[in-house]
């Protein structure tokens, strides 16, 4: 007679335990095919417990298919595979930590600074309270309305987009939303990324196996000469602070590039305005959507940087032209924001605490970029360096005097502890105007680190 | 003179406005092409403003390519294109509102039933509380340290799989997973879909570029043989309750599955579990994951079905051997999951909420199902169909007596405001065993109107 210990069972329900205990003896083995176990009654008395937990352990097994009920018979062990050994059987392999840098130039850092977390908190307790269980119900596969309206209201006023609510589609981040794009506008296209560029972008449209083209990046961004030799169909471009050279695309050939756009079937301008926000004097650079007549244009933004990283909220607005293909291809996905946020993040917007905390970030990264580059001045590298493109944006570029190679001097930063991001580490070709350009990425610099880092890399400089 | 109206600008700041108004006359060509622009002191003087407001704008001009400032001579006009006309041309086109149905057997419908919404608010208050501003910083790529140890333990005691923390990746649902998925296990492979099968995850695949190849399956799954003979490297199935058979995959099949697996190089089961959480009679059907020795496994499930279908939280279980190759190519995404519903579902699941939810709302569910099969029994159709499949999951199949196709009875139905959902309709095959199968979605059912309902279709039976 099977013979369990129920007193062994833990927090486990009886009739659990003992089918666990049954199927453990039937896949070891001790239990042999077609073997006939114990009517419930009997097992009942021999175990000391009710039928009914037999006939519940005895169910449980049929319904997974380790013992099979004849009528009259009772139950019989299903022929099964054997078990030889015991789990997965290569070893754990723990997660590598990142490296601790004394100086990171590279890291992005900060981008939470000055967040009104208070009044974040607030919002969402009042979403919580005033929409209660609403927030359960499923979302359009493009986003809430109420938040498609206020980004809608936004992109006019702060972007000058005049896009309706309908053209924009909410996200879990930009990453989310290349992949999305891939898929509407097809991974049989070539897709054009600047170089140097965002890496990210190209990861991604690898990943989702198109085919990427670097387009080498001059002071105005890509040259509409280059685009049309390049044989891409889909550009990918940041006309309104090219990361990571900074440059800005002026009006006339941001004309030439809708104008290529608008001349091929199939040709489509991606615009990713990530961070057009910080932009230190006057207002932010047009957005090229914003003069777009061609309907190519699909633009790309998130809240990650200007709210916090943490939130994973993108959203990109869709030509008119492409609405009817995307509601078909994807307006079965499952909108990826959670309700709560995307509520919050409208009250957020339609009350102005977006822009004020815009204004606010504005002027603290300002400060904290001239507090960096005053750093810079103050230090021994000034000398041999020449801060550029530090109108806009979270980074500037750095210039330095040196004869060693970039590849040099990141190895030997390196092994000083310090994180140096070249601009030739964002590009594919051998270009010397790229050359000995420290990309700084400032908001998560300390000073105290930056002023010991500075001296430490001036030290390198030579041979 | 330029002359401006300064007084008009509404809201916006000066400098802002007068940008906006040369901006529009440039590119409307009232001002063309190598136009010298007043000078700073004398717009202002007569647009009876201070001079550093012309000097913002024209700054902004010049940043965005508008105008070209020379030395000592001025600012000019740059050469762009003129602006035939405005705005995108093609009209707006609402979105198409869903038909009201008078019976919906298809919709989805309920699945916020029974949501414990004042915990979740009470513990996502707690979260903003406790965790504070330490939710703004970005977490890692595969979730929250806490939810994936909480998921980690979830499945141990539920579902019977030993998962460690770093083999759980959590994301914004299972349809963004699936798309992981495709890009870490290749898009040149053959994905096996069950058929009949859900959609959307073939769905997804054939957007993702991959192919997929329709496995029939029977009444145990989709058998071993067919399997092989497919040619197939990656099975995407449903084993513990297939949807939309109902079909559980008993120990022995689970194991040739498991056995094709580990036979060949590069092949993986993805098992999506989307509804073991509901079944009535004893404990869920155990994961075929719980029993993978070959490393061959990918578990997926999501939150959205046992919780709420707003919450976009779903998570998949890697394989030992596939933790390498995802870090090394997907691990540079973002998590998809905003960092506060992480937190609050990781206190959620260690609180033992969810398993306090998942007992009330299979009770909740069974009684709302036998509610609806009393109400099928006491119709006109009682006679004329059968029950089956009913043990478990958000659906049961309902067999009907009749000799009209099940194009015939779809279209009639739908005339009457019936939307009806055949077995047939998630077949690419025709295959005598699966017509005259209605698959009824129970959770959002209305006794009241699925009594006319009933008597409706009672009626559509004969031509």
């Amino acid at each position: 007679m099977l013979t369990y210990d129920l007193e062994s069972r833990g927090n486990l329900a009886r009739y659990d335990y003992l089918y666990r205990c049954i199927r453990e003896d039937i896949l070891s083995g001790r239990l042999s095919a077609g073997e006939k176990l114990p009517s419930k009654r009997a097992l009942a008395a021999h175990l000391n417990t009710a039928v009914v937990t037999v006939e519940t352990a005895y169910a449980q097994l049929e319904a997974e298919g380790y013992l099979r009920a004849k009528e009259k018979r009772g139950y019989f062990v299903c022929p099964v595979e054997v078990r030889p050994t015991q789990g997965e059987l290569s070893a754990p392999e723990p997660e590598r930590p990142e490296p601790v840098w004394k100086l990171d130039l590279r890291g992005t850092g900060g981008g939470t600074e000055g967040f009104p977390f208070s009044v974040w908190a607030k919002l969402t307790r009042r979403v919580l309270t005033e929409r209660g269980e609403q927030l359960l119900r499923a979302i359009p596969h493009s986003g809430a309305p109420e938040l498609r309206q206020a980004i809608s209201r936004h992109l006019y006023r702060f972007r000058g987009i005049s896009a309706a609510p309908e053209q924009i589609v909410v996200g879990a981040g930009t990453e989310y939303l290349y992949n999305l794009l891939v898929q509407l506008l097809g991974r049989d296209r070539s897709y054009g990324v600047e170089d140097p560029g965002y890496s990210k972008a190209e990861r991604v449209y690898t990943l989702n196996g198109a085919k990427c083209v670097s387009l080498p990046v001059d002071g105005q961004g890509v040259p509409v000469g280059v685009l049309e030799e390049s044989g891409c169909q889909v550009l990918h471009i940041s006309p309104n602070h090219q990361f990571p050279t900074g440059v800005v695309t002026p009006i006339a050939r941001r004309q030439g590039m809708l104008r290529w756009a608008g001349a091929g079937e199939g040709r489509y301008i991606i615009e990713d305005d990530y961070d057009s926000e910080f932009r230190f004097a006057g207002r932010p650079i047009l957005a090229l959507k914003s003069i777009d007549q061609t309907g190519t244009v699909i633009y790309v933004n998130t809240f990650s940087r200007t709210l916090a990283p943490s939130l994973r909220i993108g959203y990109m607005v869709l030509p008119r032209t492409l609405l009817e293909v995307y509601r078909e291809r994807l307006g079965f996905y499952s909108s990826t924001v959670p309700a709560i946020e995307q509520y919050t993040l409208a009250l957020f917007l339609e009350e102005g605490h977006f822009e004020r905390h815009l204004s606010r970030i504005r002027l603290f990264y300002r400060e904290r970029r001239d507090q960096v580059i005053q750093t810079i001045a103050d230090s021994s590298l000034a000398k041999r360096c020449r801060v550029r493109r530090e109108e806009a944006g979270l980074h500037f570029l750095l210039e330095l005097d040196t004869d060693r190679t970039d590849e040099e001097l990141e190895a030997a930063a390196r092994k000083e502890g310090l994180r140096l991001s070249f601009l030739t580490q964002y590009s594919r070709r051998p270009d010397q105007t790229l050359k000995h350009i420290l990309v700084v990425n400032y908001p998560g610099l300390e000073v105290e680190k930056l002023k010991e880092g500075l001296e430490v890399l001036a030290g390198l400089l030579d041979r």
